[in-house]
């Protein structure tokens, strides 16, 4: 969401860029913040955010703009310059980043800047370019800061006040001869202790580490288990490749909720940012297909009892109740167990447990609304009892079905290890509306058989 | 979720304490990490937790665990002390957490456990327990490290030698004679000038620092926007009086997404770790009140053309899959909406672009599904085409109506400052139904009609 300050940000540059007064831009945007900026400028258009980019004073800021700008619209910006300014700029810029825009840009410029870049950085960047987006390999930065185990305290601040610039040095790295990571140490400790001591003697060796191909929501989940500004990455011999820094891990937590929210809504990993309707129509159709074919198959089972209608067409009104009230329970049910199996709320081993707690909730919730809506079809039909009854026991069953359904269904699926986010969509629902409307027509039909009707 | 590591934990130590092996829970309980160590003593109920809790080393262990563990398992578990011992590990912990757990114990307890602190730290954690528990002040902590302005960075580092542990030291905040904030200092920084220099030439003046009042999901933005380790906050007078630190503001991430994620399903507040039932039968029930009125309003609506099931029974048949890809197709949209909003990608001012997107979205999928489900229908009726085209014409319909009420509501929701995620629950999707059903029958009315049926 923008923020207020980004807003008038906005706003004010607009009204001086009507002025022409690029000066005044120039002063206002060596006192904003890069993410700011960044906010800013992809609030333009390409033309216009050209214009406002080269009012950015030199190209360390303009680099960090870039960075916190969407990656998408930031590569798209970088093809259109010319090849010794995108170098200048990506070399600006953290590893990570640097690495994650180069492998968003057109593939024959992204092979003309790694050539102009020195070897060892091209080196750098493709080992990052090697690794699985959503891997820890993918995501961290290779700028920190190792130190030998046996330099002394002393020796290690010397070689970290001349290291070149590490943004989030707050963790030094101890390792051995092989480069293999063999304890850590805050920045603090090495201030506070003597200067003679050894960093093996100081530092802590018990280090949480990740490996490159851990996935990025473990490595999220490590970093917020155990309270880390950063964590290492090593290679599968322990040598120290990387780190992955909690902003970074910030970015991946939201990134995996809207991924949640967006899989459990039947919408894929679609985003309106991209503006593209294939894409959506891509994204959502197989979702809208699962939901289809479940109703089809529901017709196909309510069809034998729809003769009904033609002397009880009153019993047609209350179809949608029963599947709206049991679908909506049922989400419910499914929400609340999928984001408790997330979070670790649920246990997965306990489902018996799980279900009786939702079981005793449907058939509290099912009674109320059996009472409400079975009252209301008692009038409706002009004082029908047995058309009352049909639709209050009909309610009953069918939100206690579907909390059945909504519970289960992601305990098995998180069993299967498939992921459970996907049960709480159409999946559920049509189910629940399949099972619903056939007790709605068996128990309807057999009540009213059962007094002549 | 429960890691590997942790379920092997769990396993081990259930396995040792049936053989009353005490001495190795503790050796494997000293080489364990707290956050470990609370998802292990949590899995195990109140009496084994007791004796677990007594196998950790040392009250600052113990206190670091009870920190990690959910609060309201620690309080309950505290308010089973001797009061010196609830002191002592309180006393042991950050102060934001002792806060935070002081808050949940009963009340005659908490009066206790305070009358035996020290006046300043009852001072301190009164002044926190003041504050609104999702405020910047509510989850700040009051152990940070500030210093004055003019001191040297030699001074500088001797003070923080020589302050009592502070955990998250990553930062230093400079203050002037009214400690107020005016400035913050990378520990790095510090090491890496001449000894001699003045903090308040090294320091950065533009600190981004929140109110004590201001809303967490603000704070958890600002951290995560600008990439900060912590944020200082400061009350009116811009006089420093905490720091919220980064893995706080990770929590409340998490603690967001599951709020948005739930509310955006009808489930309110609800958490399945509450166990109880009352809670959610509380938390469902108006949601499910919302879907029952708008369906007795549907019920209603739809009451007229329901004659036409007299001769026309079949059409009931489909009334399912109208309702069910309606109600799918806006949840869908809304979800992108709401989603889109919260992380910034939709622009509410722009909502018309964004419907004219998400309409072209409907009509492709409508054209797709009304073609399909048209088809089915057309044969199932033994080849009626009337009937084919008032199911093929009423999916598209009620599909693009589902898309424009899933699109707009949230971003006049937004508009009107409430919050767009009650729009993706059953406000959509009765709306949706209602619209959707009537829609189906005016049309099937009107094209049989025209053709005399």
């Amino acid at each position: 969401m923008l923020g207020k300050k980004q807003q008038l940000l906005i706003d004010t540059t607009q009204r001086l860029l009507r002025r022409d007064a690029q000066p005044s831009i120039r002063r206002i945007f060596d006192k904003t913040h890069p993410a700011d900026l960044a906010a800013v400028i992809s609030h333009f258009d390409n033309g216009r955010r050209d214009v406002l980019f080269h009012l950015i004073n030199g190209v360390e800021a303009q680099a960090e703009v870039l960075s916190e700008m969407l990656h998408e619209d930031a590569a798209e910006f970088l093809s259109h310059m010319p090849i010794p300014d995108v170098v200048k700029l990506l070399q600006s810029m953290e590893n990570d980043d640097a690495a994650d825009l180069l492998a968003r840009l057109p593939e024959d410029l992204s092979k003309q800047v790694l050539a102009a870049f020195g070897r060892t950085d091209a080196e750098d960047l493709g080992d990052l370019l090697k690794y699985g987006e959503d891997t820890a390999g993918g995501i961290m930065t290779t700028d920190f800061i190792a130190l030998h185990e046996n330099l002394t305290a002393q020796e290690a601040i010397e070689s970290i006040r001349t290291s070149k610039d590490v943004d989030m040095a707050f963790y030094t790295y101890v390792v051995n001869d092989h480069r293999q990571l063999v304890g850590v140490l805050s920045l603090r400790k090495l201030v506070i202790v003597q200067p003679s001591t050894v960093l093996k003697q100081i530092m802590e060796p018990n280090v949480v580490s990740v490996r490159l191909h851990t996935d990025q929501e473990d490595v999220a989940r490590a970093v917020a288990r155990y309270n880390l500004l950063a964590v290492p990455v090593v290679n599968d011999n322990n040598v120290l490749e990387g780190i992955v820094t909690v902003d970074d891990v910030i970015d991946v937590i939201r990134e995996e909720a809207t991924e949640d929210i967006l899989k459990m809504a039947g919408a894929g990993m679609e985003l309106v940012e991209t503006g593209n309707v294939a894409k959506s129509v891509k994204a959502r159709f197989p979702w809208l297909l699962v939901s289809c074919i479940g109703e089809l198959i529901g017709a196909a089972v309510i069809s034998p009892f729809i003769g009904q209608l033609q002397t009880h067409h009153y019993l047609a009104l209350f179809m949608p109740i029963i599947m709206a009230m049991g679908g909506n329970i049922g989400t419910q049910s499914a929400t609340v167990i999928v984001r408790g199996l997330a979070t670790g709320y649920v246990d997965p081993k306990k489902m018996l447990a799980v279900y009786w707690r939702e079981i005793r909730v449907a058939l509290t919730l099912g009674a109320a609304y059996g009472l409400i809506v079975g009252g209301v079809s008692f009038l409706f039909s002009g004082g029908d009892y047995v058309y009352g009854m049909s639709v209050a026991t009909s309610m009953v069953l069918a939100m206690c079905i579907a909390v059945t359904v909504g519970t289960l269904l992601p305990i098995i699926l998180e069993k299967l290890h498939v992921d459970p986010a996907v049960a709480t969509g159409p999946f559920v629902t049509s189910a629940v509306d399949v099972l619903g409307l056939l007790v709605y027509f068996v128990v309807s039909t057999g009540l009213l058989t059962a007094v002549g009707g």
